[in-house]
């Protein structure tokens, strides 16, 4: 048997996806349930597994096998999976095995303090850890550029955002920044002359608010024969499309921001289980980014969840659950409980419009750190800063401010603009869906997801990596990133 | 630098250790959390890391470091690791990746089969999945054999007990089924003459008996720091030293069975959380091998928690925890309860004197079918005609016989008489304590485990593999595995 070429490739890159999907169990374990004393164990074996990888993407053959490959007659599809593998070959090669090693494992170390720092607001305690990390981040920044021929952070958000660029990103940011803080005074006006909405009043039990979380995973679409919900200090999703992992964290006194959080990752795992069949544990059937990801957790988060459509479903069911009535479960009360706007510390607490702001204000400094402009060390005086500068707040500790995200302790350097590039595309995305399914709004106040969930499969998950970001956007919504239809939501919404 | 041959061999064992733990969680997750449609997608990761540890160990340039290494100063301890790196790579490279790749997968997916098929005893759905597997177990065992220059059982065995042989256990076997049935029916006519122990009523809320579970095994010495407490269908102890999982079944109408399982596996991770620390994900500092792991959990369940000492300190802490009372509840009471001796259908339900019946015949059975004298589909008709004749009961259905066991389905051929071959050192080893620490009694029944733990840190634990089973067990008690002092224990015991 003489396979081609590519189908050597295709092979490796199927062993390198199942490595992948076992470092995705052992990370998902240690964010939810492993003893705290394995800490260091599990990054070991995360970092050998990164290693393993490592070793069998940059094996001397591949080069060799990827020349050949491009020779062979492929159809279109199996042409974007080679692309797929070649972009990520050169990513791995770039990098040599210590240095994967020492950053899975300065990861591990960082996040680890990070954990125990947090809670006191301790930033002096990681910054050691912090700033060892910061160097080896530094030093991929810096063979990545070297080898993909782009500026250090571009290097690093293409690992996130493939084909992402930071001069796109400036000029979009730019934009909001202009158009965001005269639109929050307009907003924070517009809400002020109504009358506040009404809290409901706690306790929430927990079991009964996993139980509602469950259930309105369900009528999403969730599939719990391949997945599960879970509780974390950081929500997140994880796993992989035959067993896709979300988690979340619970407030007794406020049942809002778990439940929210459930639905915000509930609208990744349907991404992950979306992704075309065909192409599982191929490149080309990978999510395409993480900008599209968050696209699919804000549509269901923000666009669906907290419309009136969605509430007018979903309010007697809350009530319901807790075995409360009264005026603050109405539909409309919830709706306006839903979108209350205010400028607050914490970025995965705040709303649509102030959300931007949290973005631009970590992406300058990541740019900064990465680019050797500015030191870790910095950090909280330039948090602070910027936070007053573009919310005019500063957080009292660092507990709410520059330690509130895992992000830069455990090593995703280069990530933070995909959340607001997915804010944007989210907008585009449901408006296009709108435009295509006009009962769409009736079927979700019916708690009938399916339209929406066949359009999403249709037109984003099943695309998975097989075209470019933009080019599923454009095909979705016929037009590239567009922050018009974003400000044309906000508008509607918030100015009503 | 030159590291020496012996160097490399151990950074190259180290790799394997490390990835081996990762199996041990990806194990454990399949076994409690993992949701039901991931098996598929689980059984090739689990196949994929075992490749990837049979490549890095059966590597080329492997037999040239091993030839090297023997010609190296060694200190006693490192030649011992190296006689133990030795015998794992002669079991490794006697099969091939691909039949590695297939027992994996074969196991996953028949155990994915069993699980279904057990409660509703339907032998004949598992049995295509089952005969798959034998065929692979045999051409194992086949290599092996021919590698290791052992019988095609005993190559088997190898895995799990280094340096075992069935001619050996064939002789303690034989002396066994010659001893117990007419013991077991004196202890019967002991038992009858006493009044029958009273059972406490339940219900018996898991969560209290989760928690009741969790304070004796601190009692035990168990470091929730390094390890946790979870449910399975089969209880086991997985992960590894630093993280060391087990798990067991609840019934709400019946505690003692859960809570006995409990201290059963805690026994297991008080050996592996005692392994030696200067030898971690080093051949020589895992477990010497099943035998005497299972010697360590029925010492503790058998041995010490179903003693008159254990007992009395747990009698009034259990009657708290369930907020009972009343004689059912007193120490001697639940110390009889504890003992009572009846043939049964379910292994892990049996007691001390008629257990050895169950792992026989399953020795027996397993033996054969790995030499091919009998075939998967006889098993039914077989085991009724074991258990006929070992205790004088034949199963209702398969489900209370030869589908019982998670073992064979799970491809664990060859590690039944283990069991038996543990419940005769743990007399020994228990014994041995005894005489060294005479106050152990008492300080049981304060609840004082430290004595104990110290003692088999020091005499089991701490010699993890430097040296052989039998090395090990004559240091510790004078003398190779005694079934005299087993013998003894059962007298003592139930015919007083």
């Amino acid at each position: 048997m003489n396979a081609t070429a590519y189908a050597r490739l295709d092979a490796r890159f199927r062993r390198i996806a199942i490595l992948g999907e076992a470092e995705g169990v052992l990370h998902w374990d240690w964010s939810t349930v492993m003893p705290s004393g394995a800490a260091e164990a599990r990054g070991d074996q995360l970092a050998e597994l990164k290693a393993v990888c490592h070793g069998l993407i940059t094996a001397p053959e591949m080069a060799d096998l990827f020349a050949e490959a491009e020779t062979e007659e492929l159809a279109p599809d199996d042409s974007a999976n080679l692309a797929e593998m070649r972009r990520r070959w050169r990513h791995q090669t770039a990098v040599s095995e210590s240095l994967v090693t020492a950053l899975s494992k300065a990861s591990t170390a960082c996040e680890t303090v990070w954990r125990a720092a947090r809670p006191h607001g301790d930033f002096k305690a990681v910054l050691p850890s912090l700033t060892t990390l910061v160097e080896l981040v530094r030093e991929a920044a810096a063979t990545k550029a070297a080898a993909l021929g782009t500026s250090l952070y571009d290097a690093l958000l293409d690992e996130y955002e493939p084909g992402g660029s930071s001069a796109e990103i400036d000029v979009v940011f730019g934009d909001l920044e202009s158009f965001l803080p005269g639109f929050l005074d307009e907003a924070l006006h517009a809400q002020a002359r109504r009358p506040a909405p009404l809290v409901p009043n706690g306790p929430f039990p927990i079991p009964v608010q996993k139980a509602l979380a469950q259930r309105f995973m369900e009528v999403l679409g969730f599939d719990f024969d391949h997945g599960r919900l879970d509780e974390s200090l950081h929500p997140f999703c994880g796993g992989g499309p035959e067993d896709v992992r979300i988690t979340t964290r619970y407030d007794e006194s406020d049942f809002l921001s778990g439940l929210m959080g459930v639905l915000h990752e509930t609208g990744h795992a349907l991404y992950e289980r979306g992704l075309p069949r065909a192409w599982r544990r191929r490149p080309a059937g990978d999510a395409r980014g993480m900008s599209l990801h968050e696209s699919q957790s804000l549509l269901m988060e923000m666009q669906v969840c907290r419309s009136r459509a969605f509430l007018s479903f979903a309010a007697p069911i809350m009530a319901e659950a807790f075995g409360h009535d009264g005026s603050a479960w109405n539909a409309e009360n919830l709706y306006r409980l839903h979108t209350r706007i205010a400028p607050g510390f914490i970025r995965v607490d705040a709303d649509e419009v102030t959300y931007p702001a949290h973005v631009i204000l970590r992406y300058r400094l990541e740019k900064a750190i990465i680019e050797g402009a500015m030191e870790p060390a910095d950090l909280p005086v330039a948090w602070a800063e910027g936070m007053e500068r573009l919310l005019g707040i500063v957080p009292p500790t660092d507990r709410e401010g520059c330690l509130q995200d895992i992000h830069w302790y455990d090593g995703a350097w280069g990530y933070f603009p995909t959340y607001t590039l997915g804010a944007i595309s989210a907008a585009q995305i449901y408006r296009a869906a709108l435009d295509s399914l006009p009962d769409l709004p009736d079927a979700v106040a019916r708690g009938d997801f399916k339209p929406l969930l066949a359009w999403l499969r249709e037109n984003v998950h099943g695309r998975g990596s097989l075209d470019s970001t933009r080019a599923i956007l454009e095909k979705a919504t016929g037009r590239g990133l567009d922050l018009e239809t974003f400000k044309a939501h906000l508008r509607a919404r918030y100015l009503e």
